[in-house]
């Protein structure tokens, strides 16, 4: 049977090809690993996925959670998978092995953990939220802290979420208004509305551990009156034992147009003045905090939205091949039989796209994955400055491009599938709608687009981006030197291409630097075309190292070429669809903010 | 309160201003007529969407019609609403007084129309279903089929369908093969299973009309051996009176992503020998029949995908003037109030972005619908022959752009609402979810664009290709007589690009001559090409009116420089994006057709 989760043969081009992942090996704290025990990982997390995630995706989008007037009730299933992963080891897959940690690589982690989203994102969605908060633990909590939480924790007996969000603080989250007031022992006395607070309240474990933003009393207005608060469900004493109520309510369920197997919550913090927190890190350092593990976070919601497109093409690609309509121009005999869909033009331009962009996005955030190793434990010093340069400049693309042509992706999915696309029989409408969150949550489309351009191109006076273009380079010099006459072509339109962007971030600079409203009025281009050459450089790279790889595996060579044809598309489609967004964005008069509101 | 429906003043603007609807009134057809009564049917029009239909659009979402064992149970409300509709007249618009019909315009009905759509297009599918049934009969039935079905379906006692598709026949309806058995009384046997017939069965009405394309026993395959047939529920006498069943069995209901209140059916007819169905029209001539009705049942879903779209931008228009997060950049006090979100130049872009979509799509329908009207009854000969050429030439233009720009324009409402967007307690992820459908049934993306690039820009040897283009130089010299600076930047513009257009059409139509498989091939980047070089213009043609009414009707002057504004976003932003597409298509070497199936 076709495996409809990922190609895996491309998942080991990026791994093992492109990113040389074997290498990783060297570094002492993979001593222990080896391709084998990479691919033993990836393997395991095929099976628990196909096994424990994928029979229920449908059946968890039409039950959502609901509450029965004493519990948040889920599917059986989902608390299933959610041990499943647990007991696999994948909560602590990054986690030193004395903690339990299988001590991978996030480069492999995140191929590991892809498994699991494109099998089931709604289920999922528990466990990443769950180690998740056990890393900031991990890297914030005292020692007893860590002691106390941990263990239940990654053994996923607990689960975690991440309680930002109030209904006045949402993009805004420095606004929000929840407190904390110190109380005689040192903890805090919680009180607050959060809302949009995935798995913040289920049946599926002995308790839920919130990690709450809140203001202490008397701090500061704004981000720097932040502090951050572990506040479980149930209290938890000295030996890490659960106890009473924490006084943590459900306020109401959120219902979704996808997602719908993540419960999201409103919740009450402290109604009964008993919800008691212990502040974790230093006061006025919550948002901190939090944002030490906003690069990973981004990566796992790219990394969410493209393998929701790697699955809805590869759904769409066995579609193609088996459903039989019409025949091709010309051959108008109705005795003649119907022909595979793949064989009309239009689907098989659809099914290109779908590759280009499925296949792209994924390459995009495993190369952000290694960036994250290289930042983590490279073994050389500028090697490390360097992706701790490269990745924060990457960041809003990796969440944001995925999120975008991942839909885009979703989207062709369905059409390949005509009207059937369209209904529940069939998954594909569900990947869309799932799809949808990905431009909204972690910092929306536009809040990326104004990260990228107001703060992470200029920073370091725009060093960043500097390494980032001689990376390009590089791989514009290899393809030029390749002495393939269509990678130098591409490496002509590829160069051409990053001058001008260079150029139309420079101009945006100084437009910003005269005002930021007006400069950063059109970022939403900004970012989309940004992550256009992003992907565009990644496609011309995959392409030198599928040729480079032909006459060593004849047996893949249809899979090369596969990986040639998508990046001529790319550049001859979608790169060279952007050239006028350089001159929309270099224009000074061409954003939306001269119309009046009272015109609209 | 304000109206989230539609913009009034935008629909006079459209019909009085631009289309100076009025003068048809002078027509012997619509004499009794004025602007009078126009605007009273389209205010009673707007009292009954809002009263009967705006009310359970979200209910009917979550509550699917189901069969509970005897019959497919719908909302008590949807049929309330639909005898609503037919009370009003409006199952019965553009028929003649003697019908019972309030002998509309086209122009005027399709706005009424366009009412009910946008408060709730999945009951107001039961209307038009009906309307299109019944306009068919009126057109191809004999006398007495007149008699006696046409009553009972304009005053919405009996409902209508359209069951052409089967499971192995959508994209290519001639191959279907459902078939009719001739009866020694002159009528036939039917027998045969359909697919996906909208409002195929359910409780509403005393009896359904099934339109029926099945086959004569011996007659050819392919499309010139289907016949159409009367096929009702129950049987109908001679008298037109409701009888025993007529052996149509619900095999099965299907669900959807969206549109969930239009009940979508699996039926079979004849398994116990017991269908009996009436020839309507020539034995042969079926889906000639059908494909009369075809152009305005596509002015249809191009309404419906506008509409979607502009109740969609309504709303997140209201929503962005009173949801409040964040502040400008720069004002970075937290003391300070946060802001309405409208002000973020990024929600501004969003919002002007969905008004020249929505907008644009709403003229482009009625400059449709008025299309239809010239050629059914304008006085001079001339102009019904033109208007006999350009509508069948924009008729893919008018039921694709709308869909594919009307969901783009949606996804941007979503994104204005944030995470709230995505839920289900705001109706935009709805009118998301529902206007997917609209670039699938009706003939899909793919079929419009082949429709337009294969047969229509060539017909009649280029001729109505010819006659649009000498109405869009209308607009472009008048814009350069005006001596308004911007307007002839703007005819500048449109001038280069249509004369862009002509070339890459003569490209394109060598190229079929060559193959029609690789002339072919990209012509969804085709259609949307010129879908966007038509909207442009109207949006040159709408603004050269906004700019002239301004002195007259000062009050209105900004809804006029609402106008203008988003016709120079068009052109800068929309229309100068798709310069490269030209080159794309020209280029012979560009199509996904070099790429081998076992590539993907």
């Amino acid at each position: 049977m076709t495996n409809l989760l990922i190609c895996r043969d491309h998942l080991d081009f990026v791994l093992y090809d492109m990113l040389d992942s074997v290498s990783l090996t060297q570094r002492e704290r993979y001593a222990d690993h080896s391709r084998e025990t990479f691919d033993a990982a990836i393997n395991a997390a095929q099976r628990l996925a196909s096994q424990h995630f994928a029979p229920h995706n449908r059946l968890s989008d039409e039950n959502e959670p609901e509450f029965d007037g004493q519990a948040v009730k889920t599917l059986p299933a989902v608390g299933e998978a959610v041990r499943a992963f647990a007991k696999g080891g994948f909560l602590a897959a990054t986690h030193d092995y004395e903690l339990g940690g299988m001590q991978l690589p996030i480069t492999i982690s995140q191929s590991c953990l892809a498994l699991f989203r494109a099998a089931n994102v709604g289920t999922s969605a528990y466990c990443f939220l769950t180690a998740a908060n056990a890393n900031l633990i991990r890297a914030f909590g005292t020692l007893e802290q860590k002691k106390r939480f941990l263990p239940s924790l990654l053994e996923g007996r607990w689960l975690g979420t991440m309680a930002l969000t109030e209904s006045d603080a949402g993009s805004s989250v420095p606004d929000l208004r929840s407190t904390a007031t110190p109380l005689s022992d040192g903890r805090y006395s919680i009180k607050g509305q959060k809302i949009f607070i995935s798995a913040g309240d289920h049946d599926i474990s002995e308790n839920i551990v919130h990690l709450v933003l809140a203001r202490i009393a008397g701090a500061p207005p704004g981000a720097r009156g932040l502090s951050l608060f572990i506040v479980p469900k149930f209290r938890v004493d000295d030996e890490g034992r659960v106890g009473e109520s924490n006084d943590v309510a459900l306020a109401g369920l959120i219902h979704k147009m996808g997602y719908r197997g993540t419960t999201s919550t409103m919740l009450s913090f402290g109604e009964n003045d008993g919800c008691i927190g212990e502040l974790i890190g230093e006061p006025g350092q919550g948002l901190r905090c939090m944002f030490t593990m906003m690069n990973e976070a981004r990566i796992g919601v790219g990394m969410g939205a493209t393998m929701l497109a790697y699955t809805g093409y590869r759904h769409a690609l066995a579609y193609a091949k088996e459903r039989r309509q019409g025949r091709l121009p010309g051959a108008n005999d109705p005795h003649s039989p119907q022909v595979p869909i793949v064989e009309h033009a239009d689907v098989r331009r659809m099914l290109l796209t779908q590759k280009a962009y499925a296949e792209g996005a994924l390459s995009l955030c495993l190369v952000a994955a290694r960036l994250a190793d290289d930042e983590a434990n490279h073994p050389d010093a500028d090697e490390r400055a360097e992706a701790a340069l490269l990745l924060p400049l990457l960041i809003p693309v990796v969440k944001s491009w995925p999120a975008r042509f991942g839909l885009a992706t979703n989207d062709l999915a369905i059409q390949v599938h005509g009207g059937y696309g369209y209904t529940r029989e069939y998954p594909v409408e569900q990947f869309y709608r799932d799809n949808r969150l990905n431009a909204l949550h972690e910092g929306t489309h536009g809040i990326q687009a104004m990260d990228l351009l107001n703060r992470k191109v200029g920073m370091h006076n725009g060093q960043a981006l500097e390494r980032l273009h001689q990376r390009v380079m590089r791989t514009i010099e290899a393809a030029k030197a390749s002495g393939n006459p269509k990678f130098a072509e591409h490496a002509v339109a590829l160069n051409l291409s990053w001058q001008q962007l260079r150029e139309t971030t420079r101009v945006l600079l100084d437009a910003i630097a005269q005002s930021p409203r007006e400069g950063c009025a059109n970022a939403a281009y900004y970012l989309d075309l940004f992550g256009h050459n992003v992907v565009a450089w990644i496609w011309l790279w995959q392409a030198q190292v599928a040729h480079a790889q032909i006459t060593a595996r004849p047996d893949l060579a249809d899979f090369y070429l596969g990986k040639i044809a998508a990046c001529d598309w790319f550049f001859h489609t979608e790169l060279a669809l952007t050239l006028p967004v350089h001159q929309l964005l270099q224009a000074t008069n061409s954003s939306a903010l001269g119309v009046e509101i009272d015109w609209l």
